[in-house]
């Protein structure tokens, strides 16, 4: 688990199917459950006709620390729910890209949601550690 | 408009069914369509069993910028879509909160990706002044 200027990545030998399918259950071992799913390749391919990547946006969340969160701050909304990318590489293994909470949800520096931050962003890397 | 530490907000007298059902339009009109909804009070009263005011997230897209944040850094996919908030504040009327850009999309310091969130946060802006 890396680091970078956007997230948490990592990176699989296994393929982009294999991911995918497996992504919930790793997931909901952090206590997250999958709110939402974009498919911008099909989302690019409808609104724009070019073709893409195989890749998707899953939202996460865990329902106990987002409710601590939206508690805290009710603008915190806009940083939620946490963003989970999978894509798949030239050489078609699969990338995994987490939000880093610390990057977002601990922006605007308000302690409390600084140390629910960094206990999301070490959830979502556990998560993500179960899929290699 | 104002810009808070999570976002751009904007408060309206109209109340929160009143802008749930223009939101779409309003966003439309800057060239972004709606990709995901959550309904906040309905996810928590479902998994936690507690009641929260009304609260929704709608995941924002404009296809074209988009496309071209995820040409410049496929790791962006972490930030998008671009949430826009509604709920209902303890007096009735809807509070708007957009995701700022600027606080998201800019974070990494890519030249490119600065004025793109630049452009979407002042798109996301003039949607938002459509709903007052």
């Amino acid at each position: 688990m890396n680091t970078t200027a956007f997230g948490l990545r990592r990176s699989f030998g296994a393929g982009f199917d294999d991911i995918i399918a497996r992504l919930p259950e790793a997931l909901a071992s952090e206590g997250f459950g999958v709110l939402t799913e974009i498919d911008i390749a099909r989302t690019l391919q409808a609104k724009l006709g070019v073709q893409f990547r195989r890749y998707r946006i899953f939202g996460a969340c865990n329902p106990p620390l987002a409710h601590e969160a939206l508690q805290t701050d009710l603008a915190i909304g806009v940083m939620l729910p946490c963003n989970v990318v999978v894509y798949e590489a030239d050489d078609g293994h699969a990338e995994v890209i987490a939000v880093d909470p610390t990057q977002t949800i601990a922006a605007a520096g308000v302690p409390q949601l600084a140390a629910l931050a960094q206990t999301v962003k070490e959830k979502l890397g556990r998560a993500s550690s179960r899929l290699g």
